[in-house]
Protein backbone atom coordinates (compact mmCIF):
# COMPACT_ATOMS: atom_id res chain seq x y z
CA UNK A 1 0.00 0.00 0.00
CA UNK A 2 1.49 3.27 -0.65
CA UNK A 3 2.21 5.86 1.80
CA UNK A 4 1.01 9.30 1.94
CA UNK A 5 3.50 11.79 2.50
CA UNK A 6 3.13 15.76 2.15
CA UNK A 7 6.71 17.24 2.52
CA UNK A 8 7.72 21.26 1.91
CA UNK A 9 10.13 23.71 2.98
CA UNK A 10 8.47 26.01 5.95
CA UNK A 11 9.71 28.48 8.08
CA UNK A 12 10.46 28.29 11.78
CA UNK A 13 7.12 30.78 12.15
CA UNK A 14 5.59 28.32 9.81
CA UNK A 15 5.36 30.13 6.03
CA UNK A 16 6.04 27.58 2.78
CA UNK A 17 6.57 31.01 0.72
CA UNK A 18 6.03 34.59 1.27
CA UNK A 19 3.11 36.31 0.58
CA UNK A 20 3.57 36.78 -3.15
CA UNK A 21 4.35 32.85 -3.20
CA UNK A 22 8.23 33.73 -3.81
CA UNK A 23 10.49 30.76 -1.57
CA UNK A 24 13.90 32.44 -2.07
CA UNK A 25 14.24 32.57 1.86
CA UNK A 26 13.02 28.48 2.12
CA UNK A 27 14.65 26.83 -0.96
CA UNK A 28 18.69 27.91 -0.76
CA UNK A 29 19.57 24.97 1.28
CA UNK A 30 19.03 23.39 -2.20
CA UNK A 31 22.10 24.77 -3.68
CA UNK A 32 24.37 25.68 -0.84
CA UNK A 33 26.33 22.28 -0.39
CA UNK A 34 29.05 20.08 -2.18
CA UNK A 35 27.07 17.16 -2.97
CA UNK A 36 25.16 16.49 -6.08
CA UNK A 37 21.76 14.78 -6.46
CA UNK A 38 20.50 14.67 -10.17
CA UNK A 39 17.19 14.79 -11.14
CA UNK A 40 15.29 13.23 -14.11
CA UNK A 41 15.61 16.59 -15.67
CA UNK A 42 18.79 16.97 -17.16
CA UNK A 43 18.97 20.71 -16.39
CA UNK A 44 17.97 19.96 -13.00
CA UNK A 45 20.58 18.85 -9.92
CA UNK A 46 20.77 19.69 -6.52
CA UNK A 47 23.96 20.55 -4.97
CA UNK A 48 23.28 20.12 -0.73
CA UNK A 49 25.24 18.97 2.25
CA UNK A 50 25.92 15.72 2.66
CA UNK A 51 23.14 15.28 5.37
CA UNK A 52 20.63 16.58 2.85
CA UNK A 53 21.70 14.34 0.10
CA UNK A 54 21.10 11.29 2.14
CA UNK A 55 17.09 12.81 2.81
CA UNK A 56 16.91 13.79 -0.92
CA UNK A 57 18.16 10.83 -2.64
CA UNK A 58 15.31 8.61 -2.45
CA UNK A 59 12.72 10.79 -4.05
CA UNK A 60 14.71 11.66 -6.61
CA UNK A 61 16.00 7.62 -7.04
CA UNK A 62 12.01 6.15 -7.31
CA UNK A 63 10.98 5.73 -3.92
CA UNK A 64 8.51 8.30 -4.56
CA UNK A 65 5.53 6.66 -7.14
CA UNK A 66 3.14 9.61 -7.12
CA UNK A 67 3.11 13.29 -6.96
CA UNK A 68 0.12 15.30 -5.99
CA UNK A 69 -0.09 18.92 -6.59
CA UNK A 70 -2.51 21.77 -6.92
CA UNK A 71 -3.14 23.99 -10.12
CA UNK A 72 -0.83 27.36 -8.77
CA UNK A 73 2.40 24.80 -8.68
CA UNK A 74 1.56 23.44 -11.95
CA UNK A 75 0.98 26.50 -13.40
CA UNK A 76 4.50 28.12 -11.69
CA UNK A 77 5.83 25.32 -13.33
CA UNK A 78 4.59 24.74 -16.60
CA UNK A 79 3.34 21.47 -15.86
CA UNK A 80 7.49 20.87 -15.71
CA UNK A 81 7.82 20.57 -19.23
CA UNK A 82 5.66 17.32 -19.00
CA UNK A 83 8.11 15.41 -16.67
CA UNK A 84 8.44 16.35 -12.92
CA UNK A 85 11.97 16.22 -11.34
CA UNK A 86 11.08 13.14 -9.49
CA UNK A 87 9.85 11.34 -12.30
CA UNK A 88 6.90 9.99 -11.53
CA UNK A 89 3.48 11.03 -12.46
CA UNK A 90 1.78 13.77 -11.76
CA UNK A 91 -1.90 13.98 -10.16
CA UNK A 92 -2.99 18.05 -10.65
CA UNK A 93 -5.88 18.66 -8.50
CA UNK A 94 -7.87 21.53 -10.60
CA UNK A 95 -11.60 22.32 -11.63
CA UNK A 96 -10.28 22.49 -14.78
CA UNK A 97 -8.13 21.28 -17.17
CA UNK A 98 -5.27 23.89 -18.86
CA UNK A 99 -5.17 24.23 -22.67
CA UNK A 100 -3.22 22.09 -24.12
CA UNK A 101 -3.43 19.29 -21.67
CA UNK A 102 -3.38 16.12 -20.79
CA UNK A 103 -0.18 15.38 -23.23
CA UNK A 104 0.39 12.69 -24.89
CA UNK A 105 3.89 13.12 -24.01
CA UNK A 106 3.18 13.28 -20.40
CA UNK A 107 1.71 11.26 -17.32
CA UNK A 108 0.49 14.10 -15.69
CA UNK A 109 -3.16 13.95 -15.62
CA UNK A 110 -6.10 16.47 -13.71
CA UNK A 111 -8.70 15.44 -10.76
CA UNK A 112 -11.21 18.20 -9.83
CA UNK A 113 -11.73 16.27 -6.63
CA UNK A 114 -8.69 15.90 -4.21
CA UNK A 115 -10.24 12.16 -3.28
CA UNK A 116 -10.44 10.65 -6.24
CA UNK A 117 -7.09 12.23 -7.48
CA UNK A 118 -5.77 10.55 -3.96
CA UNK A 119 -7.11 7.24 -5.11
CA UNK A 120 -5.27 7.47 -8.63
CA UNK A 121 -2.07 8.14 -7.05
CA UNK A 122 -2.53 5.31 -4.16
CA UNK A 123 -3.03 3.00 -7.50
CA UNK A 124 -0.50 4.58 -9.50
CA UNK A 125 2.36 4.48 -6.37
CA UNK A 126 1.68 1.07 -5.86
CA UNK A 127 3.72 0.70 -2.65
CA UNK A 128 5.56 3.76 -2.54
CA UNK A 129 5.37 6.96 -2.03
CA UNK A 130 2.26 9.13 -2.50
CA UNK A 131 4.16 12.93 -2.24
CA UNK A 132 1.70 15.44 -1.29
CA UNK A 133 3.56 18.69 -2.36
CA UNK A 134 0.95 21.74 -1.25
CA UNK A 135 -0.89 23.24 1.94
CA UNK A 136 -4.29 23.30 0.43
CA UNK A 137 -3.89 19.08 0.08
CA UNK A 138 -2.25 18.53 3.24
CA UNK A 139 -5.45 20.18 4.91
CA UNK A 140 -7.77 18.39 3.17
CA UNK A 141 -5.88 14.86 3.27
CA UNK A 142 -5.27 15.69 7.07
CA UNK A 143 -8.98 16.10 7.83
CA UNK A 144 -9.74 13.19 5.98
CA UNK A 145 -7.59 10.71 7.81
CA UNK A 146 -5.08 9.87 4.76
CA UNK A 147 -2.13 11.33 5.61
CA UNK A 148 0.86 8.82 6.46
CA UNK A 149 3.61 11.01 7.39
CA UNK A 150 4.37 14.74 7.37
CA UNK A 151 8.24 16.20 6.23
CA UNK A 152 8.87 19.67 6.98
CA UNK A 153 12.23 20.84 6.12
CA UNK A 154 12.52 23.78 8.78
CA UNK A 155 14.47 26.67 7.57
CA UNK A 156 16.01 29.03 9.99
CA UNK A 157 13.93 32.05 9.15
CA UNK A 158 11.61 34.25 10.32
CA UNK A 159 9.32 34.97 7.34
CA UNK A 160 6.93 37.08 9.51
CA UNK A 161 4.34 36.68 6.79
CA UNK A 162 3.43 34.32 4.07
CA UNK A 163 1.62 31.02 2.86
CA UNK A 164 1.44 28.96 5.90
CA UNK A 165 2.30 24.95 5.60
CA UNK A 166 -0.61 24.25 8.38
CA UNK A 167 -4.01 26.25 8.51
CA UNK A 168 -7.24 25.84 8.56
CA UNK A 169 -7.09 21.98 10.15
CA UNK A 170 -11.17 20.80 10.82
CA UNK A 171 -9.62 18.25 13.23
CA UNK A 172 -7.50 18.97 15.77
CA UNK A 173 -5.20 18.01 17.34
CA UNK A 174 -3.25 16.14 15.30
CA UNK A 175 -0.79 14.01 17.08
CA UNK A 176 2.30 13.08 15.65
CA UNK A 177 4.81 10.57 16.52
CA UNK A 178 8.46 12.00 17.48
CA UNK A 179 10.23 12.88 13.90
CA UNK A 180 13.28 11.66 12.27
CA UNK A 181 15.95 14.32 12.34
CA UNK A 182 18.26 14.95 9.42
CA UNK A 183 20.49 17.75 10.11
CA UNK A 184 21.26 19.39 6.97
CA UNK A 185 22.82 23.27 6.30
CA UNK A 186 20.26 25.96 5.92
CA UNK A 187 17.93 23.05 7.09
CA UNK A 188 16.54 20.43 9.28
CA UNK A 189 14.80 17.73 8.18
CA UNK A 190 11.90 16.79 10.24
CA UNK A 191 9.87 13.23 9.32
CA UNK A 192 6.94 12.94 11.50
CA UNK A 193 4.61 9.66 11.28
CA UNK A 194 0.45 10.84 11.56
CA UNK A 195 -0.62 8.91 14.52
CA UNK A 196 -3.86 7.29 13.35
CA UNK B 1 27.87 40.35 29.23
CA UNK B 2 24.47 38.62 29.30
CA UNK B 3 22.80 35.86 26.58
CA UNK B 4 19.01 37.10 25.81
CA UNK B 5 17.05 33.79 24.77
CA UNK B 6 13.83 33.12 23.97
CA UNK B 7 12.26 29.80 25.12
CA UNK B 8 9.29 28.33 24.91
CA UNK B 9 7.32 25.11 24.13
CA UNK B 10 5.25 25.11 20.06
CA UNK B 11 3.57 23.15 18.42
CA UNK B 12 4.43 22.48 14.79
CA UNK B 13 2.03 24.84 13.53
CA UNK B 14 3.61 27.78 15.53
CA UNK B 15 1.66 27.69 18.59
CA UNK B 16 2.63 28.23 22.27
CA UNK B 17 -0.85 27.64 23.72
CA UNK B 18 -4.61 27.21 22.74
CA UNK B 19 -6.77 30.10 22.23
CA UNK B 20 -7.76 30.16 25.72
CA UNK B 21 -4.28 29.71 26.43
CA UNK B 22 -4.26 26.38 27.32
CA UNK B 23 -0.90 24.47 27.08
CA UNK B 24 -1.73 20.32 27.76
CA UNK B 25 -0.83 19.59 24.12
CA UNK B 26 2.43 20.98 24.64
CA UNK B 27 3.95 20.73 28.17
CA UNK B 28 3.38 16.73 27.85
CA UNK B 29 7.36 16.29 27.88
CA UNK B 30 7.77 18.13 31.05
CA UNK B 31 6.61 14.87 32.72
CA UNK B 32 6.59 11.89 30.41
CA UNK B 33 10.26 10.55 31.57
CA UNK B 34 12.51 8.53 34.21
CA UNK B 35 14.91 11.14 34.70
CA UNK B 36 14.13 13.75 37.84
CA UNK B 37 15.43 17.59 37.28
CA UNK B 38 14.90 19.19 40.71
CA UNK B 39 13.80 23.09 40.48
CA UNK B 40 14.00 25.82 43.20
CA UNK B 41 10.31 24.81 44.02
CA UNK B 42 10.65 21.82 46.11
CA UNK B 43 6.96 21.15 44.97
CA UNK B 44 7.80 21.24 41.55
CA UNK B 45 10.79 18.43 39.87
CA UNK B 46 10.30 17.74 36.15
CA UNK B 47 10.26 14.17 34.69
CA UNK B 48 11.60 14.39 31.15
CA UNK B 49 13.56 11.96 29.12
CA UNK B 50 17.40 11.86 29.94
CA UNK B 51 17.83 14.34 26.33
CA UNK B 52 15.42 16.46 27.68
CA UNK B 53 16.66 16.16 31.20
CA UNK B 54 20.15 17.40 29.92
CA UNK B 55 18.46 20.38 27.86
CA UNK B 56 16.95 21.30 31.04
CA UNK B 57 19.30 21.03 33.68
CA UNK B 58 21.34 23.89 33.10
CA UNK B 59 18.69 26.43 33.44
CA UNK B 60 17.80 24.63 36.72
CA UNK B 61 21.33 24.55 37.90
CA UNK B 62 21.80 28.50 37.65
CA UNK B 63 22.07 29.18 34.11
CA UNK B 64 19.38 31.84 33.68
CA UNK B 65 20.31 34.90 35.59
CA UNK B 66 17.09 36.58 35.62
CA UNK B 67 13.58 36.25 33.59
CA UNK B 68 11.52 38.61 31.42
CA UNK B 69 7.85 37.71 31.36
CA UNK B 70 4.22 39.45 31.12
CA UNK B 71 1.39 40.13 33.36
CA UNK B 72 -0.69 37.55 31.89
CA UNK B 73 2.38 34.88 32.37
CA UNK B 74 2.72 36.27 36.44
CA UNK B 75 -1.10 36.25 36.73
CA UNK B 76 -1.50 32.84 35.54
CA UNK B 77 1.47 31.47 37.94
CA UNK B 78 -0.05 33.90 40.88
CA UNK B 79 3.57 35.51 41.00
CA UNK B 80 5.32 31.81 41.60
CA UNK B 81 4.67 32.61 45.01
CA UNK B 82 7.42 34.79 44.94
CA UNK B 83 10.20 33.09 42.88
CA UNK B 84 10.04 31.42 39.93
CA UNK B 85 10.95 28.15 39.47
CA UNK B 86 14.23 28.79 38.04
CA UNK B 87 15.70 30.69 40.84
CA UNK B 88 16.05 33.61 38.86
CA UNK B 89 14.70 37.49 39.87
CA UNK B 90 11.83 37.96 37.28
CA UNK B 91 11.52 41.05 35.67
CA UNK B 92 7.39 42.03 34.62
CA UNK B 93 6.48 43.95 32.12
CA UNK B 94 2.99 45.42 33.04
CA UNK B 95 1.33 48.85 32.60
CA UNK B 96 0.07 48.34 36.36
CA UNK B 97 1.77 47.01 39.78
CA UNK B 98 -0.54 44.20 40.80
CA UNK B 99 -1.63 44.60 44.36
CA UNK B 100 0.53 43.21 46.98
CA UNK B 101 3.72 43.95 44.96
CA UNK B 102 6.32 44.28 45.09
CA UNK B 103 7.21 41.62 47.88
CA UNK B 104 10.03 42.12 50.66
CA UNK B 105 10.33 38.20 49.98
CA UNK B 106 10.56 38.50 46.53
CA UNK B 107 13.20 39.49 44.09
CA UNK B 108 10.15 40.02 41.30
CA UNK B 109 9.55 43.27 39.89
CA UNK B 110 8.26 45.59 37.24
CA UNK B 111 8.76 47.58 34.47
CA UNK B 112 6.32 49.39 32.03
CA UNK B 113 8.89 49.19 29.39
CA UNK B 114 9.99 46.33 27.90
CA UNK B 115 13.67 47.40 26.78
CA UNK B 116 13.63 49.24 30.38
CA UNK B 117 12.96 45.65 31.77
CA UNK B 118 15.39 43.96 29.54
CA UNK B 119 18.01 46.82 30.68
CA UNK B 120 17.21 45.98 34.51
CA UNK B 121 17.35 41.90 33.42
CA UNK B 122 20.83 42.05 32.07
CA UNK B 123 22.46 44.22 34.51
CA UNK B 124 20.81 41.52 36.98
CA UNK B 125 22.38 38.39 34.71
CA UNK B 126 25.45 39.44 34.67
CA UNK B 127 27.14 37.00 31.99
CA UNK B 128 24.13 34.55 32.12
CA UNK B 129 21.13 33.66 30.50
CA UNK B 130 18.48 36.68 30.55
CA UNK B 131 15.14 34.17 29.78
CA UNK B 132 12.49 35.60 27.88
CA UNK B 133 8.89 33.90 28.05
CA UNK B 134 6.38 35.60 26.17
CA UNK B 135 5.46 35.39 22.42
CA UNK B 136 5.27 39.97 22.96
CA UNK B 137 8.52 39.85 24.53
CA UNK B 138 10.06 37.77 21.85
CA UNK B 139 8.21 40.01 19.34
CA UNK B 140 9.75 43.65 20.94
CA UNK B 141 13.16 42.09 21.59
CA UNK B 142 13.40 41.09 17.57
CA UNK B 143 12.42 43.66 16.37
CA UNK B 144 14.88 45.90 18.67
CA UNK B 145 17.91 43.62 17.16
CA UNK B 146 18.26 42.53 21.08
CA UNK B 147 17.73 38.94 21.31
CA UNK B 148 20.28 36.56 20.82
CA UNK B 149 19.02 33.12 20.92
CA UNK B 150 15.75 31.22 19.97
CA UNK B 151 14.99 27.94 21.81
CA UNK B 152 11.99 26.05 20.27
CA UNK B 153 10.79 23.16 22.60
CA UNK B 154 9.15 21.44 18.77
CA UNK B 155 6.09 19.35 20.11
CA UNK B 156 4.67 16.80 17.68
CA UNK B 157 1.20 18.11 17.54
CA UNK B 158 -0.92 20.47 15.20
CA UNK B 159 -3.50 22.82 17.28
CA UNK B 160 -5.02 24.36 14.25
CA UNK B 161 -5.36 27.45 16.38
CA UNK B 162 -3.85 29.32 19.23
CA UNK B 163 -1.24 31.57 20.14
CA UNK B 164 1.27 31.62 18.13
CA UNK B 165 4.95 31.99 19.06
CA UNK B 166 6.08 34.47 16.00
CA UNK B 167 3.78 36.93 14.95
CA UNK B 168 3.71 40.75 14.36
CA UNK B 169 7.51 40.98 13.44
CA UNK B 170 8.66 44.29 11.83
CA UNK B 171 11.58 43.35 10.73
CA UNK B 172 11.77 40.70 8.36
CA UNK B 173 13.33 38.41 7.12
CA UNK B 174 14.78 37.18 10.77
CA UNK B 175 18.03 35.27 9.90
CA UNK B 176 19.47 32.45 12.24
CA UNK B 177 21.77 30.09 12.39
CA UNK B 178 21.12 26.20 12.27
CA UNK B 179 20.14 24.93 14.84
CA UNK B 180 21.34 22.62 17.78
CA UNK B 181 19.15 19.99 18.11
CA UNK B 182 18.24 17.91 21.26
CA UNK B 183 15.90 15.09 20.56
CA UNK B 184 13.69 14.42 23.64
CA UNK B 185 10.69 12.32 24.38
CA UNK B 186 7.50 14.34 22.67
CA UNK B 187 9.65 17.18 22.05
CA UNK B 188 12.55 18.53 19.70
CA UNK B 189 14.87 20.75 21.47
CA UNK B 190 15.83 23.46 18.80
CA UNK B 191 18.65 26.27 20.10
CA UNK B 192 19.08 28.87 17.01
CA UNK B 193 21.36 32.02 17.52
CA UNK B 194 20.04 34.85 15.77
CA UNK B 195 22.15 36.18 12.74
CA UNK B 196 23.00 39.77 13.18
Amino acid sequence: MATVVAEMSMSLDGFIASPLGEVDELFGWYGNGPVEVPTVNEHLTFRVSEASAGHLRPAFSGAVGALLTGRRNFDQSQGWGGTHPVGAPVFVVSHSIPEGWPRADSTTTFYDDALRALEAAKRAAGDRIVAVSTPTLTRQYLDAGELDAIVVSLVPVLLGAGIPFFSGLSKTPVRLEDPLVVEGTGVTHLTYRVRK
